[in-house]
């Protein structure tokens, strides 16, 4: 019986704790992918799964049928190390953009498929498209060779790549099962793994602003992750970052695309600065290319200092259509057209920043969405003024929205009431937003 | 979030163990029924169930909103008390066919809805359906005269009552979620109230020949049973009886008809009729006529030694349209046409009797079918000339095995090798058959 090939005994088996076989795994998968095994079974699994777990082990046989169940793409003809970096999504979450750059110019391969904005938090995508002429859309031979020639290429995901994903993906949706770690693991690793990376950085955020509130759940996502790619022999290094308020002081589209060239320029905020350097320092030691994590960081302080990140970086915006001397000129002008500022009520001491009524205050204005299939504003967003320690006078500035128009500029300030708490005394200084390190053994 | 009635969150409450309220599970059941809920949430709900179960109240709720699906059967006009007898379902259980006309006769109204053969247990319509003449495909109305008339009326299920369970039913079936208790205590009650039951006695059969298999999974179903009676002011009263070796001696469809007449004549075998008596005596004291289990038993050895008992089964047979004397004349004779004998391959006593293999025996020979819908042979079936604690000699007939064809009965032959444990010594005697009795409080 626990062997059993049959879709209901596969079931049966995972509703009763067992530990799947790969050949049930595959099997499962793949009759779910080529529809013979109907949603309504897949959907009484995916609960059985949610409730009773997965070992790494089945979780990686997960993870490697639902690469099979489409194309993986093929990076053969160009050299790696290849490797990517993938956020569990943040609010003011820009560090892909400035990742790559610094990854690419330190010689690490950086193959990156990104995704869109949802719910609360921002896409990649969203934000590369406010770049005038910059196309996502890259066929698979353009992607190769961005990778190949720039060092790095940005484009989403193609259908044809883990299509059971996807699919699984839109029913866990709707059947209360989204919030499962080997189930999300195995998405995540799969999607990663069919785009040809050999190993991968996870910057798992924790606190009120990302997906996992708490430490715990940040770090058991982030340990299956990283047990999972030990059972496939991929590294997977993931880092537990802070997201209890967002990073940096841009969350829009293009103003995140204009805070990133900022941090480019040496002159990004402290917050995004930690992160981003200590997740690319990650990737340069998974690739070999430094074998100690602070060596590596300064690798990319140097690549930062001597201009060659931002040589990558404006190398892929012509790489992959954009253009430069527009997006030169709109630095500290393209703003949406209509504008409101949040002030602060009283005086006192930013206390706390409510990281995910900014992240929808974002969809409010346009930055974001709520559906996928809904248009976002390049221009639109909000600039926050003040962080966590600021002192501030009533009256003051704490945060400058825009909009394209003053319905939606409305619905973000009502949003953002309350969400910016001052009190008497400074707060505790924040402490580093690297929570915790998980690197395979 | 814990009240919500959005689909989602009601799957979502379930899978967290929340305890789900009436509105949520009326909700969630009428949407399933008339299509909103789709399959797949369903099939999620229901994994959630079976994991994480359910309250009695909350089983109520669910029964409550399963009756609302459909149609109930009208029974105003006719005088009550109207009370039914369910089984788990057993091998050669005809208790149905003689406890039916005992009740009648001694004043309970029995409406009477039964079920078709599947897999190893046989079903009562297939049984009277072996009657030359008797039809149990009764209107709404002829039903209810039967019960008002007879005292009793035997059908089929109406596809009108509770449509909700009958597509879950179908479902659960074919994602691994039919071992419920609280999915198969809904699924039981929702249809015998439906029907127009006050009252219920329920048989949970136990043992080898039962879909209950140990004394702990049967009382947990008679205890929800009866708990979930009690959350909906109905009286359930379960009594977990053995099911070990097939009950009497015949297991077939007119066999059983034959075996039922000779336990109204007073010549039944024990076992049938200790059963039959404690079940019917529960009707009795649950109809309010006596109030005493022991007294209860009493009036039905009176209502079978005066013949009344006889004559209310008679009564109902013509009701129905069967001809007594055909089936009077088939008494001991109508058999189908090729017959084989089990016989005894060493000398002792008989130790065992496996009830699961003679069932599915029976299923070879075309007593009971596979699928729904397979066609079943009437005549077909198994007569048990040794039960546990004979005393056989090598050669000595244990079976007697009727079919239509030879391929049939040499299949049921297979079947049965070694499903009868001879040993030396005599087995310590077979105690009582009732294992225990629930009542509510």
């Amino acid at each position: 019986m626990s062997n059993s090939l049959r879709t209901v005994d596969i079931i049966a088996a995972k509703r009763d704790s067992e530990v799947l076989t790969e050949a049930q795994i595959s099997t499962f998968i793949k009759g779910y992918a080529d529809g013979t095994v109907p949603d309504y079974q897949a959907a009484a699994w995916c609960m059985a799964t949610f409730l009773n777990g997965m070992s790494p082990e089945e979780t990686g046989f997960l993870t490697r049928a639902m690469i099979d169940s489409g194309e993986v793409i093929d990076l053969s003809g160009i050299s790696g190390p290849f490797v990517d970096k993938h956020s569990t999504g943040g609010v003011g979450d820009k560090i892909s953009l400035i990742l790559a750059p610094i990854a690419a110019a330190c010689g690490v391969k950086v193959p990156m498929m990104s995704g869109r904005a949802l719910g609360h938090t921002g896409g990649t995508l969203d934000k590369l498209d406010s770049i005038p002429g910059y196309t996502t859309a890259l066929s698979p031979t353009r992607f190769r060779d961005g990778v190949g020639g720039v060092g790095f290429a940005m484009t989403g995901q193609s259908e044809r790549v883990v299509p059971a994903d996807r699919k699984m993906y839109a029913l866990r949706d709707v059947i209360a099962t989204v919030e499962s770690i080997p189930l999300i693991t195995a998405s995540i690793l799969s999607k990663k793994f069919a785009e040809g990376s050999d190993a991968l950085v996870m910057d798992v955020k924790c606190g009120k602003g990302a997906f996992m509130k708490t430490p715990d759940d940040a770090r058991a996502l982030a340990e299956s992750l990283v047990r999972t790619g030990e059972s496939l022999d991929r590294r997977v290094v993931a880092v537990l970052t802070d997201m209890s308020e967002p990073l940096g002081r841009m969350v829009g589209n293009f103003l995140e695309v204009e805070e990133s060239i900022a941090c480019l320029r040496g002159e990004g905020p402290a917050d995004v600065m930690e992160v981003t350097l200590r997740l690319t320092a990650w990737m340069i030691v998974a690739s070999g290319i430094e074998k100690d994590v602070l060596a590596a960081e300064e690798l990319c302080r140097k690549v930062l200092n001597d201009g060659s990140a931002m040589d990558k970086f404006r190398a892929n915006v012509e790489f992959q259509g954009g253009n430069l001397a527009e997006l030169d000129a709109m630095d500290g002008r393209a703003r949406a057209a209509c504008s409101r500022d949040l002030t602060a009520v009283k005086t006192g001491y930013v206390n706390e920043i409510d990281a995910f009524a900014v992240g929808m205050a974002g969809v409010d204005l346009g930055v974001g969405r709520d559906t996928a299939a809904d248009p976002v504003e390049p221009l639109a967003g909000i600039e926050l003024l003040k962080k966590t320690g600021d002192n501030v006078k009533t009256g003051d500035v704490l945060m400058r929205l825009w909009a394209e128009d003053e319905a939606r500029l409305e619905a973000a300030i009502v949003r953002l009431h309350g969400s910016v708490d001052i009190a008497g005394a400074a707060p505790a200084p924040r402490g580093s937003l690297i929570l915790e390190e998980i690197a395979p053994e």
